[in-house]
């Protein structure tokens, strides 16, 4: 009924399994895209421009802020990160549904600049988990373990102002409630409002 | 994640197949359940109480009404029509789904009553569809058609009450619809937390 993509931002602490949720969700949806974040940090090694983000000057970002046309950004370091909205309009009107994948701070810039956005934060099954997570990635010093747990626990505080919270036990039930909850936004009758006034229109 | 079941308010024009659509449903979840409705009417031959209609007189009608035991009411030619909530309530504490069939003034008083429910609005594929599967019951005459094709038309300008609005065109893919809804309801954050303190709780 619907033609226009949804907006989804995506959150979600560290080490509850993002990425490998969303490359899941991405397999079986098609019709889904990742939204690729611009910085005015150098890229590193291996990192591709306009994959793993938009690489542009701090001339070029500030000039894209005083157009309004990032959707939210940050200053980390002394290098701005954001998320230019151009690209992600042209998906939305192309009928994909479009993911920002992006921290809580970023994620309430956008939640409040687009209201209309689907937005799901992602759960751990328990702290404990979240916790054996992180350690056996075994890269991390256990006072980083200790701070990102703490972040964790303050990202998750922060939940409610996710429309939703899917937990990530099992990946592939995980990827069907996020397909559910995209299949149920499309239906919301506010999102339908062109159709139905064609249909009682042409009555 | 959560416990407590969904109460679902369910409206649509007549002829728009709501029954059939709730019978496929029920067929396939069997977590679901019927609210079954209160009258003063006398039962008609065939008619069973608890399944059909509770039927009762008119003193118990009111005792329930001003213990505030009613989620909606309307008197129809003389006879009092409700939805008492005790069953709902119990089936909801059981963790079962209850649907609600109603029109849409009593959908308004349990949207009301209950702002937490989920409510969900059945459209027909277009007008004219909906001409014809009324023209095609056999049973009504020209003016009847024409009376209830205008209400249908009054009831569908209210479809934004709802926040969700489902196309009854292919009878399976409109219960997947309705059924990723659920799904997706059962994933809002504010359902959950109860359970998200919880896990912040015993971390």
């Amino acid at each position: 009924m619907n033609e226009k993509g949804l907006l989804i931002v995506f959150s979600g602490p560290s080490g509850v399994g993002k990425d490998t949720l969303l490359k899941r969700l991405l397999e079986r949806y098609p019709n889904i895209r990742l939204s690729v974040s611009a910085t005015t940090r150098s890229p590193r090694s291996g990192e591709e421009n306009g994959k793993d983000y938009f690489f542009m000057s701090r001339e070029r970002f500030q000039e894209l802020l005083s157009q309004d046309k990032m959707l939210e950004h940050a200053e980390y370091c002394g290098n701005y990160y954001g998320t230019p909205s151009e690209p992600i309009e042209n998906w939305l009107s192309e009928g994909k549904d479009v993911i920002l994948e992006i921290e809580v701070q970023g994620g309430a810039q956008v939640l409040q600049k687009r209201p209309e956005c689907v937005s799901i934060f992602v759960l751990p099954p328990s702290i404990e988990v979240l916790e054996k997570r992180l350690r056996s990635r075994g890269t991390e010093d256990e006072e980083t373990i200790q701070k990102r747990l703490g972040a964790a626990k303050e990202e998750i505080a922060k939940v409610y102002q996710y429309g939703y919270a899917v937990v990530n036990d099992d990946l592939d039930e995980a990827a069907d409630e996020i397909a559910a909850i995209l299949r149920a936004e499309k239906r919301r009758s506010l999102r339908n409002k062109e159709q139905i006034e064609r249909m009682l229109k042409n009555a």
